[in-house]
């Protein structure tokens, strides 16, 4: 394998579901890399040279390459090193993984956030409770095996992410039940299995400081709405 | 080739863009397709059992596998159909075009309805002027052929039909000057390009029934907005 010869870099920062998305999928492909740490409050020259339309992590840098947004990096990733594949070989199975990894992104991310975050308006967070559950609901049923991608996980468990762990971590602040055992078992049970794959368990952040970090930017959040 | 045997069917209706990209596909790789005209009002029990998740068009249907989503679509008909090509073998070149191609649909379609249909909070429009300004500007910029393809059309060019047709026609409707040869002098000229394509020409839908029917719905809004 040559990949060892190649520059093969990660801008980031630790607490980012999209971030960690991409530090799996080089995990579960056993490739080396360089993860630089970016501070978003004085974004690097590099970030801004490389993404310098959304100037947002995660930005994979192969050989002076770069490449934005989460999922299309995994697309790159998969179709450059063929070992342990993401996705299917098989057409219709690649954009079945593809539609409900947009899926995630489009129905239960900014959903789910926004229910935890729209503190000051109950109406939009009771709007996002409602749509992120639906979507949820809809997830649960289209779980058939250990992971979505069968015995080994794959695009779409990579993309899921969010949900085993960004989700669990924030509604614990804004004290929601969107996502449990008791709601949505098929899916907590995946969540649990794929918290402790080896690959995924040792790619997490701690969580511990991101729960504070959030936590403070909820409490801001409520501090301005009841002025 | 044996797509002549196969079951190759689109569910969709004339007017939307996102129908039209699948039809441009199909048409470039010479494909023959039955096409299913949908009526949105009530739809169809096909189209609700092949695409239960959104219910929407277009949907592409092939030998019984249903798959959703214009952009998943045509990397599906990319794959499954080898000749003309519509994204690179090239894993960077292809990340690219999926990048470009997710920008229009993130940054350029929602902006551009809006400013055209948010008619009754003229600082939403403000807003949405401005994005769709700010995306068309970063889009122009990134043009450097004929094509965005180069000499011949590929994934965003396809992807970007809602520029060079949906936008000049809804546009006209708000008296809005979204996009035009004045701000936009390459986007113009590939627009104009592109829609003189032997291949995307016939895959239009008839500007007039089109634009009564926008007209007509913003008619509709304009006078429940001045109730």
């Amino acid at each position: 394998m040559a990949e060892n010869q190649e520059e093969v870099k990660l801008l980031g920062v630790d607490g980012s579901p999209f971030v960690c998305r991409v530090k799996i999928a080089l995990k579960f492909k056993g490739i080396e890399y360089k993860f630089v740490e970016e501070n978003l409050a004085n974004k690097s020259e590099d970030l801004l040279k490389y993404n310098p339309v959304y100037k947002k992590v995660p930005v994979f840098v192969h050989n002076e390459k770069p490449i934005s947004e989460s999922l299309v990096i995994l697309e790159y990733i998969d179709e450059v090193w063929k070992q342990n594949p993401i996705l299917s070989s098989d057409p219709y199975q690649k954009s079945l993984a593809r539609f409900w990894a947009k899926f995630i992104d489009d129905k239960i991310v900014t959903s789910s956030f926004k229910a935890v975050f729209a503190v000051n308006d109950e109406k939009e967070r009771e709007k996002n409770v409602e749509e992120s559950t639906e979507a949820l609901k809809i997830l649960e049923n289209e779980l058939k095996g250990k992971f979505f991608g069968g015995e080994e996980i794959n695009f779409v468990d990579i993309a899921a992410v969010f949900i085993a762990f960004w989700i669990p971590l924030v509604q614990e602040i804004a004290d929601l039940k969107l996502f449990n055992d008791e709601k949505f078992p098929k899916l907590y049970n995946w969540s649990q299995e794929f918290l402790n794959h080896s690959v995924v368990k040792e790619n997490l952040p701690p969580r511990d400081p991101l729960f504070a970090f959030f936590k403070s930017r909820y409490d801001a959040l409520l501090a301005a709405a009841s002025k």
